[in-house]
């Protein structure tokens, strides 16, 4: 078949580009084969023996691979709301089944959300580059608008003068929509109060999306303040502390009316069987996975005091399971391919890492792939002069 | 929380109804814990005990839950393609991964196709009713507008001068999209020729979606063809005669071009690494998944015969897994008011189908559930005094 025109596609989507997948088997760019996986903020552990037992226990002896899954997730919802009231101190019965939807991945809910607010020309949506991707490459898909604003160098916190004239200013469509993650990612900062002040002043006609997909790691959360703001949606994961990347769970925390509109919009059947048994399984046991975060942010500790030392670095604190590190002017090379240079002479010896917004996002990895970590970048630091 | 008004969703969404799932563990409504889900067309037989092992195995041994899954699914479609020439005894290099774009069941198909077509007032869409709900469901979400015809009443062809008149007819905005069932369901017949001389001979300008959920039971196919019609593209599933409906895949068969821009849309990771492996081992195991088939058309070919002699039902041919029953007028009655009282009647000795467009879809059950299906719908029938 030749190449051809097709009149139905919408004219916007030819020259869109898509999210790029981390390198997987199917790949054709060869990687070693033993390498260090730091690039996309997944747990270094997988699920231990005993939990992965069970979970193909469960497959065997309890799903039916020929039915339909449950549809309704009213089991795996209400578990996630006692997880939400015990980990942010709430009274028990503050949130409820009725507080959460669940989606494949985050990237369901975000699609869902923008679906709900902004599609037909009526919104746009508002980020704060460096951010998460997925955002501004979902409302594309959409044909929704995009206006960036840019963060500060030093510390990472988003321009409020500029978020705040966008949100004034931009009109046909308005913004509808604010995406923050909180901590930010690549930077791996929390939102500072003064971000926060601004979010609550926000008119109640725009949505506040607080991507809480790190909130194991940094242990700051905003769920606290979501019965006050029904203009406000928190996102999780159990892709990162709860090791569960391979299964697609994410679930978004709202107001009960809120939580009814993305139930309208999602896919009747949106999770498989296994996923959601794996979800709920990794929620029973969450004591035994959660126990692996104390050594996650020493290693962190570890990561980012034996490369701060280096005059060419610059590595920022972190509140999440990774670091983003740059460089620092140098008169040899230019900024951005001295930049290149490191990721592409890392993934030549073996550790994958992230080069995005201006430096290298790198997760934290298991004690060894640190310590690799911190060996390559350094032996790549004197190899190529940086 | 009180109930309140949420300014920043899309008006239109309000008044919105979401696709009802199936009864699940978690629905309030009471139904027999010994019942026959005859109700979504899945298939009665979960996967062999053998291939639950191997995957229960692959899940443990292989795959790594802490990892995304794999984003490109080339092994997947490799795999796919290989069974679709195959199938419909093409030359083996006829379609290649290159032609298959897979997805969280054909549902994110469905909704990723009107993406590409008809957002921001690009496109409407056309039915004809009774068919599969997700089409116009999925489009509403998106504030697509659903152009519905009507099929005739004996032989459920589509109203074709209807259909042709809608598309010459729909403006701001036209007819961009042609959703169509091969073998339909609800009713259960193929398409017609003149149905395919109608759908062969619309402009390229619009997109031909032609959903082979049931080409397992048919037999029949258009695959032949995409070569020559760039503007077809036509969706699979794993769900009905592959057994696999609790694992979410559906694929779409297309011109690359198509394709191309499908894989533009979809959810990087839209699929979890279990539903990947579970597909591919459902693919290597196909021979003895599908043996099945025969026996699921003699078991239809007997509740047909069966159910065929009553006075008042009214059965036509099916070329899929499950049979549509309607009433004959009745003076006793009216008939919907009969039509929900066998429903009902059925429901409470224990047999779910699902009632839709005028009629009882009952899918084909095991052996056993076809002849307490057999005996229910004569005693209900009996009862009632239909």
């Amino acid at each position: 078949m030749n190449k051809i025109m097709l009149p139905f596609i919408r004219s916007d989507l030819a020259q869109f580009t898509a999210y790029k997948p981390h390198p997987s088997s199917d790949t054709a760019e060869p990687v070693p084969t033993q390498r260090d996986r730091l690039d996309t903020n997944e747990s270094p552990y997988d699920l231990p023996p005993e939990l992965k037992e069970k979970l193909a226990w469960t497959y065997q002896q309890v799903i039916e691979t020929n039915r339909y899954p449950d549809g309704g997730h009213e089991t795996l919802k209400e578990a996630i709301a006692e997880y939400i009231n015990e980990s942010a101190t709430l009274s028990p019965s503050v949130l409820t089944a009725a507080n959460i939807s669940v989606g494949n991945g985050s990237d369901e809910l975000i699609r869902s959300l923008l679906i709900a607010t902004c599609l037909a020309g009526e919104g746009s949506i508002l980020v704060a580059n460096p951010t998460f991707s997925m955002y501004g490459i979902l409302a594309k898909t959409l044909g929704i608008p995009v206006v960036a604003v840019s963060r500060n160098a030093a510390n990472f916190e988003i321009d409020l003068a500029a978020a705040q004239s966008a949100i004034e200013q931009t009109q046909n469509p308005p913004i509808r929509v604010v995406f923050v993650v909180h901590p930010n990612s690549p930077t791996a900062n929390p939102l500072t109060a003064s971000e926060l002040a601004w979010l609550r002043n926000l008119n109640e006609q725009i949505l506040v999306v607080i991507d809480e997909a790190y909130f194991e790691f940094s242990q700051i959360t905003l769920v606290g303040e979501l019965a006050q703001r029904p203009n406000w949606v928190i996102l999780r994961t159990f892709s990162k502390a709860f090791r569960l990347a391979a299964m697609r769970v994410g679930y978004s925390i709202a107001h009960p009316e809120a939580i009814a509109i993305l139930e309208k919009i999602r896919l009747p059947y949106n999770l498989s069987s296994f996923s959601i048994a794996a979800a709920l399984i990794a929620l029973q046991n969450r004591q035994l996975l959660l126990n692996s975060i104390p050594q996650t942010l020493s290693e962190r500790a570890k990561l980012i005091e034996a490369l701060s030392h280096h005059p060419t670095l610059q590595i920022t604190e972190s509140a999440t399971n990774f670091i983003f590190l740059r460089l620092k002017p140098n008169g040899f090379y230019l900024q951005d391919t001295a930049l290149k240079n490191l990721h592409q002479e890392l993934k030549s010896s073996g550790t994958l890492v992230r080069e995005i917004g201006g430096g290298l996002r790198i997760t934290i990895g298991t004690s060894d792939e640190n310590d690799r970590t911190i060996n390559r970048i350094q032996a790549a630091l004197a190899n190529l002069k940086i």
